[in-house]
């Protein structure tokens, strides 16, 4: 592992962010995690510890690079931004310090300071009292790398799969009219230069699903694979990306469908959240491909209801932040070549 | 177990139908299988068998009463129609065998001599070439107990999962328009019914997803939640049936989620089978619900491309035969109380 970094943001201090970041310090050697830093929240994160059981060490640091010395016998957490541990209460000041350490965080991984950024989880209305104008964290990073939302191409990755869906946050309805071959062909060039470059795989393999049931079983049910599906995965192919389909949603999702490809593009959010959230609901990673910087962050809300009950399973968050210090690490060995 | 055994129909004969019930047979004792009859195709069956190195003993018989005192040294076959084994070959002439297997197995069940019916898999498009003129075998065994094809539910089933798709072989697009409360009240009775009748669920909790991601989040991505599918869960919560919902689709298919129903009604085909085969594949089983015969089938295909390979997987056939006798002994017990 690099000496740079992974900034962790807190995420919402009434949600499960904070005792998940403990967990995974304290995790830190058995999982065999490269060094992160949180922004902010020193206190809290003690308080946090303390409810699972942890004697948490925390110490604050004033630069990225103290990091990695203070790593093995404390959490570092830089900056002096603080609040309250209020689990499941979620609060205005809650959301002010959750939107700060978003900001920190962030900003150390655009300029270089941290090697990436993992995002803890937030409630979006909440962020948006406070006038966060973004419709989520993923276009909040976008935004300050400079990227056009659009291009900004979530990613969930558990133990068993990899999907992207294709469209997000819209009502299915609205789905068949929004799938175009251009939105296709342009998502899964990213999705496959991603691939290579942060996740190591050579031409890696991209199936795409169809969207009707059966595929559309040749034009029975819809007519969106012949129309649009496949045009896309032809104009893929063409580039000499290693695209297939438009493939049977369901088929596509079985131990033998899934041994077949390295990452499922899916017309629509529950096409591919389903699956995911079905096989690897403990370990999913969200992960935003086609940026500057590398982001991940756990695939689970702010989950108020169990916050500091002692339930909250670090395994996404320990995943996340694996993922990102083996992406980071292949980019910096890229550009080392 | 009741004397009276169970219809199998072959399926076409050049997908693995046949091999996967000699397998099934050759597996009874372990497996402890209900007595089970097939109809018709004693020397395809033989011949099948061998395929997978199993010397299968066949005695043909003219009675169902004769199944029970053969089942144990030998698999009975019903009638003498027969046909050749041309495992990936499909043809006219095992289209035509597997209707006439396909026929004999339902009347069998529909007239009592058979406890239930277990339908192998046959290829849609073969069989309307010999003039079948319904959509899929459901449809044909619905028509055969005078019951309207709309109230013949598709239930998929398997070790981790229940699931009913409401809407089945339409486009994705036409979905949205084709949900009205009055569909989802109407099968989600049958269903509920059903459940308590042959799988024995006093009063079984039924979850209904929602059509949108995150179940349309209040309203922000659609409004088919607030206007068609809360409507109807408060309809049957009025009639005293434990339904909840409409829940986010992609939270109810997780281990904690399935824990909390025991079957999912979903808006479109792939609601469904997505989450089905990912968990469940290689024992899924089709049963169709609100007949008054008890219906079973394996969740898959002819299989064509791996039929006489040896490489088919008989446990959703077992399965198949396993819920359909469990199913059928449900109802005899109800029926002497």
């Amino acid at each position: 592992m690099t000496g740079t970094p992974l900034a962790l943001s807190l995420g919402d201090p009434a949600g499960i962010g904070p005792e998940t970041i403990a967990e995974a310090w304290a995790r830190r050697e058995e999982e065999q995690l490269p060094v992160f830093l949180v922004t902010g929240g020193a206190s809290l994160l003690r308080t946090a510890a303390a409810s699972r059981g942890i004697d948490l060490p925390v110490e604050t640091i004033a630069d990225p690079q103290e990091a990695a010395a203070v790593f093995a016998r404390a959490l570092p957490v830089l900056g002096t931004e603080d609040g309250e541990w209020a689990p499941g209460a979620p609060g205005k000041d809650g959301a002010r310090l959750a939107l700060a350490s978003l900001e920190a965080a962030t900003r150390l991984a655009v300029s270089g300071s941290a090697a990436a950024v993992v995002t803890g989880p937030i409630a979006k209305g909440r962020l948006a009292e406070t006038g966060f104008t973004h419709p989520g964290q993923t276009e909040y990073v976008a935004a300050a790398c400079g990227v056009e939302a659009q291009d900004a191409v979530m990613m969930l990755a558990g133990p068993q799969l990899r999907a992207v869906p294709l469209t997000v946050h819209v009502a299915l309805a609205e789905v068949p009219r929004l799938l175009t071959p251009e939105l296709i062909v342009r998502r899964a060039r990213i999705v496959a230069a991603a691939l290579e470059r942060d996740f190591g795989l050579l031409r890696p393999r991209l199936a795409v699903a169809g969207l009707n049931p059966h595929a559309g079983e040749d034009g029975k049910f819809g007519d969106e694979e012949a129309r649009v599906i496949a045009p896309a995965v032809a104009m893929l192919q063409a580039e000499g990306i290693e695209a297939t389909g438009p493939h049977p949603a369901d088929a596509l999702f079985t131990p033998r469908g899934r041994a077949r490809f390295d990452v499922a593009l899916a017309m629509y959010h529950d096409q591919a959240l389903i699956p995911l959230k079905a096989l690897d609901f403990d370990e999913g990673v969200n992960v935003t491909l086609g940026l500057p910087i590398v982001r991940t962050s756990p695939d689970h809300g702010t989950a108020f209801d169990i916050a500091g009950k002692g339930l909250a399973d670090p395994g996404a968050t320990i995943a996340a932040i694996r993922m990102a210090g083996e992406c980071a690490a292949r980019r910096t060995a890229g550009r080392n070549l």
